[in-house]
């Protein structure tokens, strides 16, 4: 095992030792990756003491060439339960005792799933075990970081090229497919990838003027006309005129690791009022950035944020409109795009370092547009790192 | 209601009292379309008789828009099991006698969203619906053909267009974001949406030489080298060079329904074997058109294939090699790209009219690539209508 995965995996089983349970069985493909260095279909099983064990169901000579972990051939599923409890003699049912506990992804874990293991392994009792797995995922490390750092140079560099391409009637599509062109010639994945049940995010939205208005299912503070009630959110076929907020609210998965930002532009000048809103944004980013540092409330910095927003008063605007709005001021992003923490009330984490979290401040107006700024920034020891690397401001061109 | 999602339900409710359910609870985007013509997020019930009740969470405004059947904000969730009761007095629980008895979608729901459900409707037992689901959707319309048939045109002209540029040196990963942008542009969603637990599909791959025959998890024939262990599969950076099979197995999503070929292609000329197995996976293909007529059973397409693949002395690289072998001619596609019905082995669906189908035969060597065929068929009355309208054969360039 890499020095790595055996630190992802040690902090992980303390959090498996104060859950009380004999340990954990990982089968999400991105859960998978972040404790084995595979991504091969299978179930990794992370002991809450002792070595984890990959038992691969497919591609076994690739999971042998890849994973950190030892790996085994997973072999007939009927017979697997017999061989965990081999393995992993803790798990074998005790005459009279408690029932052997296992956590699982109940978060993304399908019913049927868990009746599969239930059926190998009928004396086991099950518990979720996301929220273990997300708070390990929650701090980075360094190699982790390389990957975002990657992702946020790439996102800038096809931000760049885009803006050499705006212009009155180019439609938001257009935009959109011009940007995930730049992204995936330099190795993005194709999307970045959501936890969330039915949320579904390609590389996030080009949004313009009302159709970036738009609400929608999508957990964010700006959803997007889109393409069709097959495909509603994000961009849309509508074209892009001069004198409306432009939203390009965008990310790309470079090395599995994701980057999420957002810039405001508009092709001349934006009324007072949007402008003024978006200078909001800023504020309350430059704000929420001097209490980035180990130790501050993750809700702290949501409950600021509305408070400025209302003395600014916009709070009807914020994050969305009406009821349309959405309870939260960042996430943490990594493998995925909705990780731990979130800015929002209930989320009693304090910053620490390690945490990659984007912080999206926008403002919402029907008819009119979606104004706001979002970076991504690590928690340091001593504050902050800007992990963000496009130009700020509101951006005017000609 | 519109007269089609009439139809849906209505055909659903016959399988919903064959199961002996009182209802179903409809929770994930692709089958909440499907019902409602509408993807925001909800809860859509639907009794086994009567009409159906779409539980809006998120927008509410955008679901009364979309939707084709009665919409209702969903309110306090804790509230919903009462509202429900209140709704269908059948679903209320009976002093003495059965619980009712619900059907969800097992193969998706996440065990947390289940637990949701059993925390509202407390005296409710639940079953699995997904068959039932999955089983409705097999059937499609005219109006969703129209769909299928603009997304078959699409790919076509962005196969023709990526031939146009396809030579030696040019990375898979180079053409197919190419293929990407052009299918981006006409509207394609940016993914084709996949039901299984941990499968990704974005465009599908190209995949030239050994990448291609690089096994990996996807359950598919063709797994591909891909971008990193953390996007195992489909195209990866290397070039393509002269005298290789290049796999080019793509597809798009265009108003919510995707198409899904393949064609092989050679810079110059492919070794004699190789050449050999690419007719041997037309033959397979034109054997099995001719069984492709309602009645036909879809394990008898499977089973005969592999009877083919035998006398041609290509069984052990059928469908990928060795252990790495999928077990499948064809699935059903739609919505998704993972639809019933699947020419395998304990299929034991008739075809019918209405069915779309992607037929794949191909033969996978490894160090040296895939070569095969893929079109979607949809089966009539009379026999079968292909939908892929891409030229067929060896495509050689110069």
């Amino acid at each position: 095992m890499t020095n790595e995965h055996l630190q992802r995996v040690a902090r992980f089983q303390e959090k498996l030792k104060v859950l009380g349970v004999q340990g954990a069985m990982i089968t999400q493909n991105v859960d998978l990756y972040y404790f084995t260095g595979s991504m091969q279909t299978g179930y990794c099983f992370i002991p809450a003491e002792g070595e984890p064990v990959f038992y691969v169901r497919r591609s076994v000579a690739r999971a042998q060439e890849e994973a950190a972990v030892h790996t085994r051939p997973l072999g007939s599923f009927r017979a697997f339960g017999a061989e965990l409890v081999q393995a992993y003699p803790q798990l074998a049912p005790q005459a009279g005792g408690p029932a052997p506990q296992l956590a699982a992804e109940f978060d993304v874990l399908p019913v049927q799933q868990l009746q599969r293991l239930q059926s190998v392994l009928p004396h086991v009792e099950w518990k979720d075990g996301s929220a273990a797995i997300r708070e390990t995922r929650m701090i980075k490390s360094p190699s982790e970081l390389i990957c975002i750092r990657e992702a946020a140079r790439v996102i800038d560099a096809a931000f760049e090229d885009a803006m050499t391409v705006l212009q009155p009637g180019i439609t938001e599509l257009e935009l959109m497919s011009r940007i995930e062109y730049a992204i995936r010639r330099q190795g993005h994945l194709g999307i970045m990838r959501m936890r969330g049940y039915n949320q579904e995010i390609i590389t996030g939205m080009v949004g313009a003027g009302s159709a970036a208005a738009t609400p929608t299912y999508f957990d964010g503070p700006a959803g997007g006309l889109g393409l069709s009630p097959a495909a509603p959110q994000s961009a849309s076929r509508r074209p892009i005129a001069a004198g409306e907020p432009i939203l390009i609210d965008i990310g790309c998965c470079i090395g599995g690791y994701v980057i999420d930002q957002t810039r405001t532009v508009v092709l001349g000048a934006l009324p007072d009022h949007l402008k003024r809103a978006y200078d909001t944004a800023e504020h309350i980013l430059r704000r929420t950035e001097v209490m980035l540092k180990p130790g501050t409330g993750c809700e702290q910095l949501y409950l600021q944020s509305l408070e400025l927003a209302e003395e600014a008063g916009l709070s009807a605007h914020f994050m969305g409109y009406g009821d349309d709005q959405v309870k939260f001021l960042g996430h943490g992003i990594g493998l995925e795009i909705d990780e731990l923490p979130v800015l929002a009330r209930g989320f009693r984490y304090a910053l620490e370092p390690g945490m990659v979290i984007a912080i999206e401040p926008k403002f919402t107006f029907p008819g009119e547009g979606v104004v706001g700024i979002e970076n991504s920034y690590l928690i340091t020891e001593s504050g902050f790192e800007k992990l963000t690397t496009t130009r700020e401001g509101l951006i005017c061109l000609e």
